[in-house]
């Protein structure tokens, strides 16, 4: 099956159990579950699941196995966003091309439909199917450590604190390896779990999401100040307005983009105990460094 | 050991394993780690945590092994509160006798600190040992539905979009069975569930919950019109001034005392079939409808 053909096949199956494991839209109270499915439909292009069920598959599982997983992953994302967007955070009103959530809902709501998808991730890990080697309490705990206050929510933190000020390249590495790094490494970890993953495994998964993450990140800074906000389906240049540090500030636009090659190769690396099994995953990579939004 | 002295002793435990289980105060980003501490050492009774463990022992088992499900239930609790408090939600500016979080730390860190909390839950409830009729998923997926969009997070959508209608007790039911039932149910079935609980004893201890949880909530409505700010460690009147329905205001002040009762009396006949082994939750109820704040 060629890459495209893979994509969709899996965005689908994504889109399928998140429609399944979600609330239905009227269910009381609706405008919750409106706004949740508003957030979660919104078009996204499933990267991280997607990962998590391609990681499962290289380690000899399944992807139906890593699926909960998988989609429990997304709504962490999805949360992470809509709470990202608020007034009182990143101020942002466009998202995946479409207004965001305290836009259309109101902040009030808006807070509580990201509490409610990050709620109901861990509902969904609960329906895991634990592996041999790895019990659903340290899935819960892996996406738990990942999503929390010295990972995702740190990075988030940080890039408060440290908006307008001076920044070394560690410094900005440190917070990209929080804010995107590391619910990418849980992605792939979550669907190794699921699929019985070896120690060896997991590590080698784990250095390809951290790599990975830093170059995604950094591609997203280049796109920030070089496409248009309708190429990118948000508001572009946002990240040099708010002063916030970014690679191409740090570095230049080559330097950026050299940066940008070399933890691709690292995360290409860093999958070579896998042989040819990780195909999928070096194909995804690749498709992510080569994205124009 | 008497009353006092139980809580006394519950108290502290909880206390010292919220201390051992969240990170560090200086952990980075410390900032985070101080607000997310703040809010959870602010003085709370620790009433959830402190069913749990007596639920856990009425049903013959320890408040050791019921400890790390404690804790979650108390940083559920605090993360819904720092959220409410919220100038996007209930606007408050005092909590427990002290400043809210976003009057402390800004909305961004606060919206954060909320967001990590509900997070470090889940990973506390991972840390639980299982009993044998209840795995540790079982645990995470009850804590995930009480505190997910269907029940608390459903009472708080329900509580906004009601602001200033009318109200039947019905309705008003219907929402308190949501905002402070199911998660004092949550707390004592988790704490069953710790105890290896057989379900009839997890539906008497539901039952006692959802009673407690209605006697508890018209208390608070009426100690809302009868306290002073003062006296409550938060703004007394605020109910009023939202032009929220509250039990008072839907049936006199008579009525809704009629009412605590009433809903008293009901839990504490769903402990009927635990015998003398429900001493402590009795007068943890009698308690609860007895206090001034």
């Amino acid at each position: 099956m060629d890459l495209k053909k893979y994509l969709t096949l899996r965005l689908s199956q994504v889109d399928k159990a998140l429609n399944t494991l979600l609330p239905p839209k009227k269910t009381a109270p609706a405008t919750m579950h409106d706004a949740m499915r508003y957030s979660i439909f919104a078009g996204g292009k499933r990267l991280r699941p997607i990962l998590c069920l391609a990681s499962a598959e290289s380690c000899g599982g399944t992807p139906e196995a890593a699926l909960p997983l998988a989609c429990a992953v997304e709504c962490i994302h999805t949360y992470s966003l809509i709470h990202d967007d608020l007034p009182c955070m990143d101020d942002d009103d466009l998202r995946r091309g479409r207004p965001t959530s305290h836009k259309v809902y109101g902040e009030g709501v808006a807070v509580l439909a990201g509490d409610a998808l990050l709620t109901i991730a861990f509902e969904m890990v609960a329906k895991a199917k634990p592996s041999k080697r790895h019990p659903v309490s340290a899935m819960v705990a892996e996406l738990a450590e990942a999503a929390g206050s010295r990972q995702l929510i740190a990075g988030q933190v940080m890039d408060i604190e440290n908006e307008g000020k001076k920044f070394t390249p560690a410094k900005l590495q440190s917070i990209h390896e929080r804010k995107t790094g590391a619910l990418i490494a849980a992605s792939l970890r979550l669907g190794a779990m699921s699929a019985n993953a070896t120690p060896k495994q997991l590590q080698s998964v784990t250095d390809f999401g951290y790599a990975l993450g830093l170059a995604f990140q950094i591609v997203d800074d280049i796109l920030d100040i070089t496409q248009t906000s309708e190429q990118l389906g948000k508001s572009a240049g946002k990240d040099v307005k708010a002063g916030k540090a970014t690679y191409p500030a740090l570095m230049g636009l080559p330097g950026a983009q050299k940066a940008a090659a070399l933890w691709t190769k690292k995360a290409h690396d860093s999958l070579k105990p896998f042989g040819s099994k990780a195909d999928r995953l070096h194909e995804l990579a690749a498709m992510m460094l080569e994205r124009k939004s």
